[in-house]
C-alpha cells in the first residue's frame, strides 16, 4: 500500500469511526438491491420523531426551535443521526463532529431556558458544510490526501483545527448548529464528487449516479434529508449542479453578496472568474432564511469582498406583486434556452423545460425565445482563467502526497505544470471578459422590445446541465452552468419532475452536431434515469437574490399544485 | 523635428485653432508676473454676466437652467469663454469642442422651450471630462502621441471620433452639456500633469506648482472655474490630489458605484487595484447631484461592472442626524492620521490636519489617533500591481510613436519591458491584497472600543499627499493616497486652507525618517508655495459614498464659518 493510501485509509477509518455503533447499517445494498434510499428506505433506520425532524424544512424548525417547542439537541441528534446513515450509503462526508454539536446544542438549549429567546434565527438549526469551510476541531482537506494534518496543505501554521472561516462565525452567532462537512471532489473543478479519501459520492434518488459536484456531498446529504440546508460553493455550476441532481433548491448568488473570506479553495487569487458561496435546500424559503440570515450579520464589516447590500425586502415584492393572482394584467417574461447550439439536453431535460414553460403560460405568463450571443465563446474564457496558472496550484496540491488524480480530472490537467498565462494575457482575458457582459446585458436590455411588459425579460429559464445527473465519469459537458458563472449571474435551481423510462424515450431521430453532443445523447439510457431528479435553473441579471428567490418559490409551487 | 514632434506639434495647434480669436490672450504672463490667475485676474477676461454665470456652483447653475431661468445657450458660452482662458494659462485642454457644445445647448433650449421641462437634473450644466472618455466628434489622445489619429493606438478601428464612453451616454441623457477633455499626464500614472502633446499642466492658484494628476486638467480647469464640475479617474490618487492641489472637492467612490464602461486607460484589465471614476467640483452638493444624477441612469443595467446601488438617502440621513445641532449627545468619531509611519506632511499640511481636529472637536466630535496596520506593505502591494505587465502597456504606447516619457515617470517603467508577472504571481498578490483589506477592516471595527459613540470611527482624517502641490518634478511620495486604493475605501477631499508663508515655516528641527522624507521636507519653500491650497481627505469604508459627502459637506461648512 502507497504511503498516500495509508494515510487516505486511516483519515477514513478515524472519520468513518465517528459514527456512533448503534447507527452503523449492517448492511450497504449494491445499486441493484436498492437504487433509491430515499424515503421508505432510509426512514426504516429511524425514529417516527426522527423522520418528522428531518423531513421538515429549514424554515420549519427554525420556527420551532426558536419558538422553543423543539430543543436543538434533539434536532440535531436526529440530524446527526440520518447523515450517518447517508454518509453509509452514499460517501457523502468528509469530517464528522457530532459531539461538539451536540454540546453546542445544549448551550443553545440552556441559552434558551435562561433568557426565553432563540440566540438567532438559526437558532437549533443543523447546517452542513462543504469541506472548504474551515471549522474548529476538524481539519479541511477538500479531498486531497496531502491536505491531511495540514492547514490548506502547509504544517504547522497555528491555524490547523483552530481557524474559523468567518462564515462559520456568522452561522454560529446566528445559533446554527454545526455537526459534519461534506464530500467534494478533489480540485473541486469536477460535475462529480470524488477523491482518494472518501471514494464515490452517490446520487441518494438513483444511485447508477453521480451526486453531482463539486458540492456533491451537499447534494446528497441534504438529498437524502441528513441536513435540512448546507452551503456550497460554485465556480462553474458547483452549487446548482448537485441541487439539479439531488431534487433540491440552491443558489449561485453573484460575487459580492455572500462572505467566502476565511474558506478553503483552489486556485485561490484567481480573480478572473470568482467562486461563490450559497446555501441548497428542500424549500426556497429555507435559502431564503439563510441568505437573510446571513445578511443580517453584515459581512461587509468582515469581509472586504463583499458589498453593503442588506436583505431588499422592496425587490422581492416587486415579483410578488405581479404574480398575485388579484394584480390585474400584472405579469411575468421569461427567456426560454432550450437548447445553447452545442449540446442538446437528454429527452427529460427536455420535458422539464417544456413543463417549466407550459406552467408559466398556464399561469398567463409570457415565454420569448432567449437567442442571445453565442455561450461558446463565454464559456471558452471562462475556461482559460481555471488554466491561467497551468495547473500548478492543484498539480501542486496532489504532489503532497503523491496520489493519483481522479479520471474525471486527470485529463485537463495532465501530470506537470504547464506554461503559466502572464500579466498580459490575463489583463486580456478580463477585457474580453467584460466585453462579453456588456454585450450580453444589451442583448437581455433588448428583450424590452420583445416582450409585451415592456421590461426586458424577468429570468431565463436554462437546463443546468444536458442530463438529469451525470452518470459516472461521464459528465462530458458544463456548458449549461458555466456561461452564468463568467456573466456573474444569479442563478436558482428548481427541482421540475423526475426521469420516467416510460415517457422519456431515447430520441433516435436526434442528429447529433458534434462529438460531445452525440455522447450525451448516447449517454442517455431510460432504465438507468429511471427516476432520477430532473430541475432548470432561472437565471437572473447580476445581484439578483431577491428576486430570483422569488420567482424560483412561485413556479415551484405551481410546478407543485400541478 | 522628430516625427513625433511634428505630430505633436500639429495636434496642439489644431486644438488651439479651436479657441475663436476673441477669446485669444494677447499676453500669457509668466509666473513671476502672475503667481495666481485665479479671481480677479482672470475675471478681467470676462464680462460680468460670464463671471455671475461660471463662479456659480453645478447645484446653482443646475436650479437656474433646470428652472429656465438660464438658458443653456449662455451658461455653456461662458464657460467655453472661461475655459479657453484657462487653457491658454494652463495647458489644461487636450480637446476642445466648443460648437458643438453649443449646438448641443441650443438642442437643449428648444427641448425646454417645447415642453416646458429640462431634459434631466443637469439639464444645460457643463460637465468637462478627464481625456479618457470617448466623445463622437474627438480623438482620445490619453497625451499619448502615438494615440493622435487612432482609437486607443489602434487604426482603422470604425470607433475613432465616433464611439462614446457609457458615462458620456448618461451625461447626455440627464442634459448635461460636454464641451472639452482636459489634459493628464501620459500613461495617467502620475501626480503631475505632463506629456508631449500639450506640455505640463499649471495650478491656476500657484503656477509654480503642479496643478496634480492624473486628472491634472480637470483640477486646474475647474480651479480656475473653466468647468463647475469634471469627471477624474483614480487608480493611486489621480481625483484626489488634483482635487486637492487646486482646493476643490474630490471623491474617489469605491470600485462598482460608478461606470467605467467604454473608457480608454493604461493597462486595461489588470484587475487587482482597479481606477475609478468620479466627480471633482466646487462645492459637495455638486459631487452629489452628478453622483445621484448618475445613479438616476441605473448604470448597473450598461456596466457590467457597477453594482445595482442605488442613492442611499437614509446614509445621508444618519449623518445629518448625527450633526444637527439639536440632536443631543449625537457626535461623530473620526481617526486621525497625521504621520504615516513613512514621510512627514509639510507644515501646511500639518495645520491644515490640526485645523480640522479642532474644528470638530469644537463642534464636540470625537477624534481618536489612527494607528493602523503599517500602510507600507497596502502601498507596496499597490505598486506591484501596476508593474504586473513589466511596461509591455505603456512602453508599447510610447513605441507607437517614438516619443520621449517624461522624466515623471521614465524612471518607473525604463525603455523595454521587463519580465512579466506569472499568474500564481498575480494570485499570491490577490491573496495579500484581501488580507491586508481583512486586518485593516478588523482594525477599523475595533475601534468601536476606542470611542464613546459606540462605533467604529465614521472617517479617517488624512493628508493626500506630505505637500500642499507638487513642486515640478518633485512628486516623491504617493503614500498617502495609495492606501485608500488597495484597501477600495470611499475618500472625498475637502479643502481647508491656503499656505501662508508667515505661519507655516520650515521645521528646523525636523529629523528625516529616510531619504524621502528628507527630500520632502526640503522640498518645502514657504516663499514658493504662499498662496496654494491646502487640503485633507475624508475617508470611509467601502461604498460609503452618500455617508462621506454628507460628512464632508458637513466639515467644509464648519471650516468656512470659523
Amino acid at each position: 500500500m502507497a504511503g498516500w493510501e495509508q494515510l487516505a485509509q486511516e483519515k477514513r477509518d478515524s472519520v468513518n469511526g465517528l459514527i456512533p455503533q448503534e447507527w452503523r447499517l449492517e448492511h450497504i445494498p449494491s445499486v441493484e438491491e436498492q437504487r433509491d434510499v430515499t424515503g421508505r428506505y432510509v426512514q426504516q433506520f429511524l425514529s417516527e420523531r426522527e423522520v418528522e425532524i428531518t423531513e421538515t424544512d429549514a424554515v420549519g424548525i427554525a420556527a420551532k426551535t426558536t419558538a422553543g417547542d423543539w430543543s436543538a439537541v434533539e434536532v440535531t441528534k436526529a440530524f446527526c443521526h440520518r447523515a450517518a446513515i447517508a454518509h453509509q450509503l452514499l460517501n457523502c462526508l468528509h469530517e464528522i463532529f457530532f459531539d461538539a454539536a451536540i454540546e453546542d446544542a445544549k448551550q443553545l438549549d440552556d441559552f434558551y431556558a435562561q433568557y426565553n429567546r432563540p440566540l438567532g434565527p438559526l437558532h437549533g438549526v443543523p447546517v452542513s458544510l462543504k469541506d472548504q469551510f474551515h471549522v474548529k476541531g476538524v481539519e479541511t482537506t477538500m479531498g486531497y490526501v496531502g491536505w491531511i494534518g495540514t492547514f490548506q496543505g502547509k504544517k504547522d501554521t497555528g491555524k490547523e483545527k483552530v481557524f474559523e472561516s468567518e462564515m462559520v462565525r456568522e452561522l454560529r452567532e446566528l445559533g446554527a448548529v454545526l455537526y459534519c462537512k461534506t464530500s467534494v471532489p478533489h480540485t473541486l473543478m469536477a460535475g462529480e464528487t470524488v477523491n482518494n479519501i472518501i471514494g464515490y459520492t452517490l446520487n441518494p434518488k438513483n444511485r447508477n449516479l453521480s451526486a453531482g459536484g463539486s458540492s456533491g456531498g451537499e447534494g446528497a446529504l441534504i438529498g437524502l434529508r441528513g441536513s435540512p440546508i448546507g452551503l456550497g460553493t460554485d465556480i462553474g455550476g458547483s452549487i446548482r449542479i448537485p441541487a439539479a441532481f439531488n431534487g433540491l433548491y440552491g443558489i449561485r448568488p453573484s460575487t459580492g453578496r455572500l462572505p467566502y473570506e476565511g474558506m478553503a479553495n483552489s486556485m485561490d487569487g484567481q480573480s478572473t472568474v470568482l467562486s461563490v458561496v450559497g446555501p441548497l435546500a428542500t424549500t426556497v424559503p429555507s435559502l431564503r432564511l439563510m441568505i437573510k440570515s446571513l445578511l443580517s450579520q453584515e459581512p461587509w464589516l468582515h469581509d472586504p469582498m463583499v458589498n453593503e447590500l442588506p436583505w431588499r425586502d422592496e425587490q422581492e415584492k416587486q415579483i410578488l406583486d405581479l404574480v398575485r393572482p388579484a394584480s390585474k394584467g400584472g405579469k411575468l417574461a421569461f427567456g426560454v434556452l432550450k437548447h445553447d447550439g452545442a449540446v442538446a439536453p437528454q429527452p427529460p431535460v427536455r420535458r422539464a423545460i417544456e413543463m417549466v414553460v407550459k406552467t408559466l403560460e398556464g399561469l398567463g405568463h409570457e415565454i420569448i425565445e432567449w437567442k442571445p450571443p453565442s455561450h461558446k465563446p463565454i464559456n471558452d474564457l471562462a475556461l482559460k482563467t481555471w488554466f491561467f496558472d497551468g495547473g500548478t496550484d492543484i498539480i501542486g496540491a496532489f504532489s503532497l502526497s503523491g496520489e493519483p488524480v481522479s479520471k474525471q480530472i486527470g485529463g485537463a490537467f495532465g501530470d506537470k505544470p504547464f506554461e503559466q498565462a502572464k500579466a498580459s494575457d490575463i489583463a486580456a482575458v478580463n477585457v474580453a471578459k467584460r466585453e462579453l457582459q456588456k454585450e450580453y446585458m444589451e442583448y437581455w436590455n433588448s428583450t424590452k422590445d420583445l416582450t409585451s411588459t415592456g421590461r426586458p425579460v424577468d429570468a431565463i429559464i436554462s437546463p443546468v446541465a444536458p442530463f438529469p445527473a451525470a452518470r459516472r465519469e461521464k459528465y462530458n459537458y458544463y456548458g449549461y452552468t458555466v456561461w452564468v458563472n463568467l456573466l456573474d449571474y444569479t442563478s436558482v435551481v428548481v427541482p421540475v419532475t423526475l426521469a420516467d423510462k416510460n415517457v422519456d424515450k431515447v430520441d433516435t431521430d436526434y442528429q447529433p452536431m458534434n462529438d460531445i453532443d452525440k455522447a450525451t445523447q448516447e449517454n442517455y439510457d431510460p432504465e438507468i434515469y429511471d427516476g432520477a431528479h430532473v430541475a432548470v435553473q432561472l437565471v437572473g441579471r447580476r445581484l439578483q437574490e431577491e428576486k430570483m428567490l422569488a420567482i424560483a418559490e412561485y413556479l415551484g409551487n405551481a410546478l407543485r399544485s400541478q
